[in-house]
């Protein structure tokens, strides 16, 4: 069948074979399906949408076009876990630092950030000697000897899933439940983990818009990976608000250290308590009730702490040579009011003005600039009031815009943004 | 706007606005909008549809795209045509003879065939001498002295529509009625005449497969013409049998003079007649009844074909060197039956095989060889009897395929296919 006999079939909303899907897929990897029938395809994708054969089939094909990491030598149970990111999303850090100091095995591959969300990796380089690459060999030995590893992503998994979500970045077909669900499950299946948990988020500023969604991806997601006998679970968050009160590399890592060291809490914390709570529950095989008392056991005494100094030393990182710029400016509010929104995507773009973040893959970052958030949601705001600090290059001039449009206020009290009740969390 | 944004509007459902369609098409036009971002756009088009003003809009961006022929110095009244074309379908030759005849000037613009369905320009070639390109000058003067001209069309006309619908046709974005509307109607009104009557086709060959899609592109068109203060008129055909009795360039020519000798009578020649008379009820603001009459007297008379015989001369042709092949092989039926369907895709292919048409643009094309068929639908056959015959390359060998199964046999007679009421004729 050719390449436009398979896109007419999609755009009358037919089925496509296994067979087709190869053809078209595969031919495309090789480079023999030029990237505009592609993309109309992928469109018609988008519009007609897939069967969950046709999703798993297109998964299977990812996951083929690459390796699938072998974590037979891991000794225990390994936990995966992803999110679709945000701005100041920084729960890989917490989660995987208080599940591997519950005994589980975290095995975890993580991005870069490009466009106005950071990346863990680019997070973790803020510490001096961090190494992100590491060999297969000393992947799994650092698993069976301290349980946690955290490297930048290789291109030998689901290589092209990689290339396909590429040209949908440009070709607004981003938008697809069976799109977004082949694409992370064939990288998750591809890790190698035995259990999964995936963090669903969804918001006027998630690719997911509606609960209903999420629900829909949610149960997709967890055929696919009971189609490879990976147990999987999902959690469905709320998005559009800065996570935490760091955005900005090494501000994020001081942040971690923090709520590690039970300083904080926020809506940041609670979520990854409940994230955390979800990969315990799933990888020991207990109730949410008791994975949750071991969760916060591990951070009450201090051994998810432990366990991220330990991630940091076995991958090279020296702590002590964390910096942030001395160079800073407070932020006052120039209005006065109660705080119900912040525009994440406004302070995503800010950090990465300020030099955090990159807008092409080969921009360098500073990891010494950010943002640190003095007011958030529900908190009283009074004119002169700092709402946040920005640290700086150290030559860069201070920022002249009136950062308070980045709030919205209301005279009247509304109650919270809530997350979905199956997060058991506020 | 950026050209993701557009693409998610339209997959969104939503209306673009003029300068939205201008930014895209023309941007793509200019080369700064790549064909993947074009193609994506173009599918979100087929499955969300565009409203009448979007059609428009996408139309006048076309035309603008080119130059817009000035006929004002041509004398009288301008009438032109247009049919999606088939597999032997020779109409524009016989029709524009006859209306020239009745005092009508017909400058038409044709296209080279392309994949199974043959080309007026091809088809005029076969004759030797023949000129296919005139400078404006000699198109003009030609139809102020007889009346008519076919030349092959110019690279100038709706340019951008061209370069559209070189990717339309190779990423399965051809099916839409806002899409085939737009690229039929920027061409017509660039070509410049006063009025246009469009041949509709619709069956299971066709772009358009129901009559209710033919009845709303008749519609969408004719909206189209009026906004240009052009008089437009469609008639609904049905497609999906060869047209006439002959296949290949030299075989038509050779078949269009026994038409306008009045020595055929079959659905070609109904066809052409109906096409005919719509075109001199609009042009002469008759009524249909009166058009039809003058019709039938210009191909009695002979006048319709002396106006051939003109054209003929006027572009250089002489009409007596037209050869076909003298290497010929009937083919015979295998089963015996009346014929209820035959495939006009097969036989068009077959045409293209034997060195009719064109598999690439580069392509020679032989016009000696061709198809002429001896059974059509209606028509009883016996084991034994001819089916067809076809016209070899002088070097070629006989064709071994059974050609039988092209056709469709049934034991019961059925009432044969019609053409749609408006057409007025079986």
């Amino acid at each position: 069948m050719s390449m436009v006999d398979t896109i007419n079939k999609k755009r009358l909303g037919k089925v496509l074979s296994r067979e087709e899907l190869e053809e078209a897929f595969n031919g495309y990897f090789q480079g023999n399906i030029p990237d505009y029938q592609m993309s109309s395809l992928l469109m018609a994708i988008c519009l007609r949408g897939m069967t969950d054969q046709e999703t798993l089939d297109l998964t299977d094909i990812f996951i083929r076009s690459g390796e699938v990491l072998d974590l037979s030598e891991v000794d225990g149970i390994t936990v995966d876990k992803h999110s679709t990111g945000g701005v100041g999303d920084k729960t890989t850090l917490i989660v995987a630092s208080i599940v591997a100091s519950l005994g589980l095995k975290v095995p975890k591959m993580s991005g870069r950030g490009l466009g106005h969300t950071g990346g863990t990796i680019d997070k973790l380089e803020s510490i001096p000697g961090f190494r992100v690459n590491l060999s297969r060999e000393e992947f799994i030995h650092q698993l069976n000897t301290i349980g946690v590893a955290i490297i930048s992503q290789t291109a030998h998994l689901a290589p092209l899933d990689k290339k396909v979500y590429a040209l949908r970045d440009v070709t607004g077909t981003v938008e697809s439940i069976p799109l977004i669900a082949s694409s992370i499950m064939s990288k998750k299946i591809a890790s190698g983990a035995d259990k999964i948990v995936l963090d669903v988020k969804v918001g006027k500023g998630a690719l997911l818009k509606t609960q209903e969604e999420a629900i829909e991806i949610s149960r997709l997601m967890k055929k696919i990976g009971h189609h490879y006998q990976k147990d999987v679970d999902t959690m469905i968050t709320y998005m559009d608000i800065p996570l935490g009160t760091s955005i900005g590399n090494a501000l994020e890592i001081l942040e971690v250290m923090r709520i590690l060291s039970n300083e904080e809490n926020n809506y940041l914390v609670a979520l990854s308590k409940a994230l955390a709570a979800k990969m315990v529950q799933l990888g020991l095989g207990i109730s949410i009730q008791d994975a949750s008392i071991r969760v916060e056991d591990s951070l009450k005494s201090g051994k998810a702490y432990k366990k991220f100094m330990e991630l940091i030393e076995a991958q090279g990182g020296d702590i002590s040579g964390l910096r942030v710029s001395s160079h800073t400016q407070d932020i006052l509010s120039t209005k006065s009011g109660h705080v119900i929104d912040m525009d994440a995507y406004r302070f995503g773009k800010l950090s990465l003005d300020l030099g955090g973040g990159r807008k092409t893959k080969e921009d360098p970052i500073d990891p010494k600039v950010g943002i640190v958030l003095k007011k958030k949601i529900g908190d009283d705001v009074k004119v002169g009031d700092v709402l946040c600090t920005l640290y700086l290059r150290e030559d860069a001039p201070f920022i002249q815009e009136d950062l308070t449009s980045y709030y919205t206020f209301q005279e009247e009290v509304e109650p919270p943004k809530s997350v979905d009740d199956s997060v058991e969390i506020v």
